[in-house]
């Protein structure tokens, strides 16, 4: 076919060319609003709080400030609210404020290893952007960051065009009140919605895996709901550390032998990555056949991949992991306690492992029986960074991993590849130096096999302490049922020996305690392994009422059907 | 607390803000390669396959030429591919080469409503950068946009600090036999697999729904398979529309009244929108209080939002709907009656509908009984824009409707929440201007609540017609019983008859053969019901082998189980 048929049909290339332009960032996710959390008007709401109060957790820990956040919905006309996060915490510094609040990818953590909420500097940002393009409105921010500095106020949108700050208002303020702190303000086009994925389930969910954290919450009718800070030890500040060279891969290890400070390849293996000592070093140069004192800048593609190449034969420790902060196991059956009227709990916290060079850890919690249902798919609580994940439960590596295992030797019911049936809440949380997620929403966890199988050892430690309290209760229930059997015949032998024996009733009746007594003595006392709602002194009836629907104790399915939201 | 305090523990706003930066869109995307579709070497080599086909196509489609497209996959060492892409298509223009292949965020779909399978810009200048990041070599691109024009051919890397194109090589070629195209080889690390979520899978069904495509696929094993083309019948190719009134938000309408060239607020709205009218506009204006000839540049917030609302109140035309190209409900069921040998087969167009301003069309076909598994669940096909979607099942709206459906009434159970379990496969097409993927690697449909409604009822009505051959099914098979039954007792009257009356072997025959044709004047002739394997003249066994698990029909769990990866 030539071009002179084509063309009376379609496009040349040049009239092709003559289409093609640049995509800003902010104007890609203005128009993909749904890869960062704002899919319809409900999850809108929950994502812009969430991201400001994440972010506002990350600045206190990095401060050593105990946190003390007030998060206010106002509703100011059909489907808009105003929503406002005031933090205690460090403040930020004017140059730095529009660029933070008003530029898409721009942040402290990006470019670092370290636990924390915030990872790719995009999540406020986004919501100020969202509210400007459903409300039009800029979005305004206060911050202080000493007792004696001035307060700075902006008023803020971004560019979609150029995703650059537009400073639409910019003035020192008092805030008498405040040594330090930041608060935003930002209006947007919502719609408010008790029960589970509201805003409410977020924060209490917060409040349970950051203990150290108060929060004042006032919801769109004014009511107020504190969650009280349950401790007054803050958590270790995260700790930022290097690459490990199993998790890097040529493209960027070139590049960074480009852009290094370093004068010899030895100094820059040894002070850029995790693990790398002097004797790991001069082990890769001889095998790589390079001199370690060769400059850098002088390594191409071919020596700086047979540097990899040792670098990955090489035996070398794995990384450290006490930079991992996990929440601890104590804490989570603790939290569970709370929310959960179980009979019986356990939780398991693993040992730090390593995914793709990046170090961390896996916690799970399980509460079994007590006033779940029995006849409903387990309820499931993700945590990631202590950041509870409330949508795209489908998608989450969590899920896979609970679904993966067989729930069968723990005395529960599967339907093949679902979650296990039964009275049963499981709690997950996984804290890495970066946490894999699937979209830049931040609600699932994607799907590394390493991740899925750490998951999948802690259900199993977890399962198998279940199993140990299901056989015995199983045991307990046998036994019973066997007693009674006997306890039945009591009586009727003690009639029997009365009347054989010409005894009086007063005998009768201590034959039957004697029998009584004798049964036990033979058999064992039983422990009552019955549920006694009185015995779990932590559970708190209204707190766990917080963030559910109402009528149904949690169901998946519903759950599901909540996600699909309240899109006209 | 007093920041006297704090500074002994943490870091100050100073500190902090010493860390900030900017983020690469390139650098975000390399960290973040899953978000792209590399989060395991297997799927990276159909990712990257994927990317390079689906931009081919859409260039023939433009320029109006019969696809020819070559795909080989060279294996050259461990785990290392070289992939080479061929089509025939109009070509690239020099100056666009470096920008289309190594920059992100670059292309001419984004910014215009139309049909097509690539929308971001995104695709193949992430697979060039999945290339040069895991084997450090650029990718290598020729082009030719006419018989006598020269080729030009680049080797080409993206810088991932600017996301801008680094030219390592840039010369003019011979491409003799060639009258127009684009070639591109890519080297990667990867790992090739057949069976379900291959590249085999990926070309074969993507033949399926563009049967206008010849497609010569050559696997590492250096095996040719050809897709021959089914149809010299190309698409009309799509039309692009303006935005519909109704999908615009606030933000995004003040910023078109910023950048408009039109004159008046009249012009602006009856040129830059779908389906506003003179007349439309005459009686927004009214309604907004507004001047019709007021400048737009003198529009400001408060009169924008009014026009907006007066917009959202009057009634307007929903938007065009001839810019949508459904595959056509006969082409799909060819297409499935190709791929499974069932005993029958329905399929649905539905009338397009639009979400968000957006136009899209939904069709669906369903193939049920013969030789499919009565005892797993239903196997799905997901495509959207005739692009098939392999990975991601659990998170697409496809997905979600289908669970959500109940399919009882039509003759299959259904697991709660589940998909159905039955002899069934399903396939669900989308087109639409906008597709909403639920991440930029593009496997999943976003759950928005007008697509899975109309999902839903195009499910419905092939529901609806397989509950009738169902119904029909268990009519004849009850029919069939009763008859047996009636017949177990023709010969009993018929020796009962020849001994009463004294009657020949002959005559008790003849008894038996009239008693069988009285009862089937009485009761009707019976249609077979039977399963008649070659019936389905057009199913291919060789071909429904390609792409499919050995030792598995299709299974879901396994599907999902090879999602995982092959990641280390």
């Amino acid at each position: 076919m030539s071009m002179k048929e084509t063309k009376t049909k379609g496009k040349t290339a040049e009239e092709m060319a003559a289409s093609q332009r640049n995509i800003g960032v902010a104007e890609f996710f203005a128009k993909n609003k749904h890869l960062l959390g704002f899919d319809n008007k409900r999850k809108a709401l929950l994502t812009t709080i969430k991201e400001a109060v994440d972010n506002s957790l990350d600045a206190c820990e990095e401060a050593g400030i105990l946190p003390e956040i007030s998060v206010e919905i106002i509703e100011m006309g059909e489907e808009r609210f105003r929503v406002i996060i005031e933090d205690n915490g460090p403040g930020i510094v004017k140059e730095q404020i529009p660029k933070i609040f008003a530029k898409l990818l721009y942040g402290s953590k990006f470019h670092s290893l370290k636990q924390s909420r915030g990872q790719q500097g995009i999540g406020i940002s986004a919501s100020v952007m969202y509210g400007q393009l459903t409300t039009g409105r800029a979005a305004k921010v206060i911050s202080k960051i000493a007792p004696d500095a001035p307060a700075h106020h902006y008023e803020l949108k971004i560019n979609t065009s150029t995703n650059e700050p537009e400073v639409l208002d910019e003035i020192k303020k008092d805030w008498n009140n405040k040594d330090h702190g930041t608060k935003i303000q930002i209006d947007i086009e919502a719609t408010y919605q008790r029960g589970s994925q509201s805003v409410d389930e977020y924060l209490k969910e917060t409040a349970v895996v950051n203990p150290h954290v108060m929060i004042i919450y006032t919801n769109p009718k004014a009511e107020q709901l504190i969650f009280p800070r349950a401790t007054e030890q803050e958590p270790e500040p995260a700790k930022e550390i290097k690459p490990h060279p199993y998790g890097v891969e040529l493209g960027v290890f070139l590049k960074m032998l480009e852009v290094t400070e370093s004068t010899t390849v030895h100094q820059f293996l040894t002070t850029e990555f995790s693990k790398v000592s002097g004797s790991v070093a001069k082990d890769v140069f001889e095998m790589a056949r390079i001199l370690p004192r060769t400059n850098p800048q002088n390594i191409h593609h071919e020596e700086g991949e047979r540097i990899l190449k040792a670098l990955k034969k090489v035996k070398i420790q794995s990384p450290s992991t006490d930079c991992i902060a996990p929440i601890t196991s104590e804490l989570l059956e603790k939290g569970i306690k709370k929310e959960v009227n179980a009979e019986f709990y356990t939780s398991v916290t693993r040992p730090p492992a390593v995914y793709k060079g990046n170090p961390f850890q896996i916690e799970v919690a399980i509460a079994y029986g007590g006033d779940q249902a029995a006849d409903k798919s387990a309820r499931l609580m993700r945590f990631a960074n202590r950041v509870p994940l409330l949508f795209q439960q489908g998608a989450c590596g969590i899920t896979k991993a609970i679904q993966q295992l067989s729930w069968k030797p723990y005395g529960l019911n599967q339907p093949s590849g679902s979650l296990p049936v039964g009275p049963l809440t499981i709690v997950v949380h996984m804290a890495s130096v970066w946490v894999p997620f699937t979209s830049e929403s931040k609600e699932a966890i994607a799907q590394y096999p390493e991740i899925i199988k750490e998951i999948r050892l802690a259900l199993q430690e977890a399962g198998r302490n279940l199993a140990k309290y299901t056989a015995k209760k199983r045991r307990v229930k046998d036994e019973l049922k066997k007693r009674s059997f006997i306890e039945k015949y009591i009586p009727h032998v003690a009639i029997g020996l009365k009347q054989i024996l010409g005894l009086g009733t007063g005998d009768e009746e201590e034959i039957i305690h004697n029998l009584q007594k004798l049964l036990e003595a033979k058999r064992g006392k039983i422990q009552s392994m019955e549920f006694d709602a009185s015995k779990n002194t932590e559970y708190d009836a209204e707190w766990a009422k917080i963030g559910k629907d109402v009528n149904s104790d949690h169901d998946d399915g519903e759950q599901k059907t909540a996600e699909e939201g309240d899109e006209e």
